[in-house]
């Protein structure tokens, strides 16, 4: 048996999705044919509309529907720091901490090879470029402390200082109101070998 | 931090998929946008286009772009025979047995309590109008083996019982090629009580 070409194409077309596999792609379409077709037209509006307004902001590559995103444009802020994350939830985080004034490099990714994400796919040559503008004048790398993220961060150490640029990374060790019995102890370890001046 | 309104309508919009929660949905939205635009772009349209041209066959329930699919139309099936099965991907396996040349009625899925999922959704009033035509003889139960399939099964064989319609389910037993020393011990006592005069 052909399933009729639309309904082929849409399960197909679902598996530019990731994580979506051919059974899933066909669980999705029913599930969207039968039981939920507002969402779906919602669905095919909101992608349109997300590639037609969407674009990187040209100075924080987070996306954006202007030039220029709004917080980059922001003269409160100081663009001698410029904070490297991961992603924009990471971003979100930073800011809710009401500890950071300065601007952000947001990666969209990190460093994975076996994904086939690697420098050139994370347009690492825009950050260098925005790091040694002659604003910057310390980069504080925040991406997370996974095996990605560490070896993320190390990249980037290696090519700033080449570069000249002033590189820090935010540090490692116990939770506010941690307690060091329930720390796991490479972190309790971090926490010593990064201890402060008191 | 508020994303982008298009970018946040595309990661609410993308949670309709089942299940899709709200980090899978942002990762899939920041993948289409980074990574792949194009699949997007089509996923967009193939969704518009299912919508536009996909309705349920009047006779076997299952997506086509015409009134009646080009199985229910041809004068080869034997419509005195019906068979039941949960999605066409069992309708598929069916015909590659080359062992059956009546009709089908695709229930496009299961009785699922948990899911919401009861006689209503599944449009059971249609089968039994469908089953109670006066051409169809038989209807064969083929919903799967599994807790949901069997419950499927058991409430359709007493809807249709009621109405005096025949109704068969069918068989369990080994694999063909299957050894009895390999075969769990479940399937092993059902091929003994569904064993046949030889
Ligand atoms: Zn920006
Ligand atoms: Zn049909």
């Amino acid at each position: 048996m052909t399933l009729p070409s639309s309904l082929d194409e849409l399960i197909e077309a679902l598996r530019c999705l990731p994580g979506v596999g051919p059974k899933s792609a066909q669980r999705m379409a029913y599930h969207l044919l039968q039981r939920d077709r507002r969402g779906a037209d919602r669905l095919a509006s909101a992608l349109h509309r997300a590639l037609d307004t969407l674009r990187r902001c040209a100075r924080c590559n987070t996306f954006t529907e202007d030039e220029v995103c709004d917080r980059c444009a922001s003269p409160k802020r100081d663009p001698s720091l410029l904070c490297v994350v991961e992603m924009p939830v990471d971003l979100n985080t930073m800011e809710q901490t009401h500890a950071f004034n300065g601007l952000y490099y947001v990666l969209l990714g990190r460093l994975s090879p076996l994904d086939g994400i690697g420098p050139k796919e994370l347009a690492f040559e825009r950050l260098l470029a925005r790091a040694t503008d002659g604003v910057v004048k310390e980069v504080i790398l925040a991406t997370n402390f996974t095996n990605e993220g560490e070896a993320t961060a190390h990249y980037l150490s290696e090519m700033l200082h080449a570069r000249g640029v002033k590189v820090s990374r935010i540090a490692r060790g116990l939770p506010v109101g941690g307690e060091i019995e329930y720390t796991d102890a490479a972190t309790v370890a971090q926490a010593l070998i990064e201890r402060r001046d008191y």
